[in-house]
């Protein structure tokens, strides 16, 4: 290994400047919540700098970790690079591993408040524990659900699981979530849309409805972040930007010491968004219900950011590491974990407009209507460098079915087709997924290109989110929607 | 794979029977306790019926998943056979998969008390909700550090950890055990045996050394079972008597509708133990929370016995498939989250006699007084199909501490040992394990015999272990000690 490929080595990581955040983090984050005056949300803190001790770890261990993955036959080539080199495949497990690791070791800043509460007396006699051991359960059974989706993640890297078997495998995982959820009898109501009221009231109760809903959300969550992969950076990009979404979206919720507004009747929204005053933010309206709804969330999304920022550094193209599947059922678990505990499942789905739109497209191949090739990748061309949409050839001709769907999405230019000049028939017709779109529309591009096209989409996604959240959703929903 | 050796090709079941439990385990354990008039402790009888499920999906499941196994390479040949063929390795996991599964299934079950107790809402108008959130946290911190040493048992499989490096692991896994325990300011006091109370009182609060005490208990139930192992059988079978012997002591705290007395005196104790009345049990004392917390033992003992006896039919001399380090690891994490959660740590020590018999004989070995090869398992000759004890050589003198150890141990009759005929100097040793003493002294044995002389030494242990536990703690501690 002493001449290795400059391509693959390693990127470097200055030590400097890492080992100079560590006092930071601790000094700041870790100790200043438990320092008088205590500042309002001091678990907020702690978990900022428990999420950078995340960051550092993550920027340490994957590089330090790959060639013993390599060793345990944990790699492979990267298909579209010129040269043959391993590449540690599974590097997902490491930053789950300290994801999870640095979940569990909050759990006592978590339920802070509770641990300097006293258990109080009442005049009657009757001690009342104010330990909030009902969160503590939930939280629990979210690593838990966390956990198995990592496990479950690691076993399809090194059994490889085909991917009709690997379908309910985020259900398996959503169990202790939904066990914990029906042993605590929880809500399975569901605000009613307005235009849907004069027919079935303001709330309707779901039932075992909803705990198919919440398993199918983490099924979707997980494998349309899985769908979407294949270039370097393309699924720890996803999950950044989500994450990033999720988490903006918890701030409009929190208690600001300052005071700002939001002018959303820009957007078409009727109510101002006001922020400011502790336990009166913004969206919450004085809630604290909301704002702990969202705190927890935070505590979720803040250090899966941190590890997924410090995987990409190493994922970049050209990737010195790949995440397996490892990583996309983490992170999809994680965003159904949260919209789900933290009741905003619907706006979790606005931020995988990209997802979705991926999904839609697949669908005719994922179903067999059209066939599906094992690898839809786009394909590489090594002499110039460039990305070309890949295809699926028609050895014998298309059902009409195929045919129908086919036409369609050439004529929303959403595929590029090749019909025989002479019959008409479709003779090949380029592979149904976002990625293939882009070189579609947008022309052969280099892979590092590609991500980056991938990336704004993403975001553009999530402004659009926000708008119809904030802006739209005032037409469908009332204003104290939860 | 048609012409494959008898020795190794799965064991055959006889479907006719397990598919005839099937129906029992489904009707009078799981629908039973559904139906008026209810049994007292109705998830007892649930945990029993998933119990058979679980027995039965581990005997499936194991033979079925074997060459998947093998062809992710985690396979290797069995040492101490004539044959060459890979057997599978790891399949701990499934056990310990369908173990955890089960345990999270269960969860319903295990608070259906509470889930029939509807909200009461006081005279004065507080709603005291009767769910027991409490105990739920345990039941999941339990989960979780159970999942992550499974975790962590495949991880040490599938990259074969130095055993170094391995000893930390049971302490990473027990992190969610201690910090729920923290973070619900668990009880640290312990009850001083009699004779040091003139000096401590009869409570010491042991503070953080309490937590140190329970991640050494992980750290030593996990590891002592994981190096006495290497013939076929032997880790599953100190299971399988452990799990035993902490169910009858369980049972020994359930209220029986029958009246019987267990005649201790002769024991040496000073009391009596009697049975008999729901909530009244002989060792309880009529306490609620001593019969819940055993009941709670008993919901991890019952399905982990359950995949340990079904995989024992696999693993059974010749081996059909090896546990790997998953097993060990999930197996040891139970025996101390029961120790831990049902508070019964001493005892459940009591019941590793042989383990820790076999680790102080260790000792010189694993801290390096005295040369320890890679492997110590027992030496097979293929010709007489007998195991003898194997050897360390001694290719430099050993030092002065060294021959002085060796030589207490031969003369306790627990080694043997070649010495120079003119010098005296010790040439080489039998290693220091408990199988290679059983053959020092009873003389070199097939493979099959000596796990079957194990097997007896864990029953005498466990026997022993409850004459001390019941006869003699009574000359320590008082009647009333949980």
């Amino acid at each position: 290994m002493a001449n290795v490929n400059a391509a693959i080595r390693p990127r470097r990581l200055s030590s400097t400047l890492l080992l100079g955040l560590v006092p930071v983090a601790a000094a700041w984050f870790i100790v200043r919540p438990l320092i008088d005056p205590v500042p309002p949300l001091p678990a907020l803190y702690t978990s900022i700098g428990f999420s950078i001790f995340a960051l550092i770890a993550t920027l340490y261990l994957v590089p330090a970790l790959g060639p013993t993955f390599i060793k345990a036959r944990l790699s492979g080539r990267d298909l579209l690079k010129i040269y043959p080199d391993p590449i540690p495949e599974s590097l997902g497990l490491v930053c789950a591993s300290i994801y999870i690791l640095t979940l569990i070791l909050f759990i006592p800043f978590a339920f802070s408040d509770a641990l300097t509460l006293k258990s109080d007396t009442t005049p009657e006699g009757i001690t009342v524990s104010e330990f909030p051991h009902q969160k503590l359960s939930v939280y629990l059974s979210s690593l838990l659900s966390l956990l198995i989706s990592t496990m479950l993640g690691f076993l399809d890297d090194v059994f490889d699981i085909r991917w009709r078997h690997k379908l309910p495998i985020p259900i398996i995982a959503s169990i202790p979530l939904l066990i914990v959820y029906f042993a605590e009898r929880g809500n399975t109501n569901v605000v009613v849309p307005l235009p849907l009221r004069f027919l079935l009231g303001s709330l309707v109760n779901l039932g075992p409805l909803y705990y198919i809903y919440m398993s199918l959300l983490s099924t979707f969550t997980t494998n349309s972040i899985n769908i979407l992969a294949g270039i370097n950076g393309s699924e720890v990009s996803q999950a950044v930007i989500i994450a990033v979404s999720v988490i903006l979206n918890d701030l409009l919720y929190l208690p600001w010491p300052i005071d700002f507004r939001i002018p959303v009747h820009l957007l078409g929204s009727k109510t101002e968004v006001e922020f400011g005053g502790v336990w009166s933010a913004g969206m919450a309206y004085g809630s604290k219900e909301l704002v702990e709804r969202h705190l927890f969330s935070l505590y979720f999304m803040l250090p899966l950011l941190a590890v997924c920022v410090g995987f990409m550094y190493h994922n970049w193209y050209p990737a010195r590491a790949f995440p397996g599947d490892t990583l996309c059922y983490v992170t999809g678990m994680a965003f159904s974990v949260v919209g789900i505990q933290a009741h905003f499942s619907k706006t979790l789905l606005l931020f995988f407009i990209p997802q979705i739109f991926n999904f839609v497209l697949s669908c005719p191949q994922l179903f067999g209507v059209v066939p599906c090739p094992r690898h839809r990748v786009p394909r590489f061309e090594a002499d110039t460098n460039l990305l070309h949409p890949s295809k699926t050839l028609f050895l014998k001709p298309p059902s009409r079915l195929a045919t129908f769907i086919l036409r369609v999405l050439y004529t929303l230019r959403l595929i590029d087709i090749t019909t025989h000049p002479e019959t008409g028939m479709i003779l090949e017709s380029t592979n149904l997924t976002i990625l293939n779109f882009f070189l579609v529309r947008l022309g052969p591009m280099r892979e590092k290109q590609l991500v980056q096209v991938l990336i704004c989409a993403q975001v553009a996604g999530s402004v659009l989110a926000f708008v119809v959240r904030y802006g739209l959703a005032g037409l469908v929903y009332d204003g104290d929607r939860r």
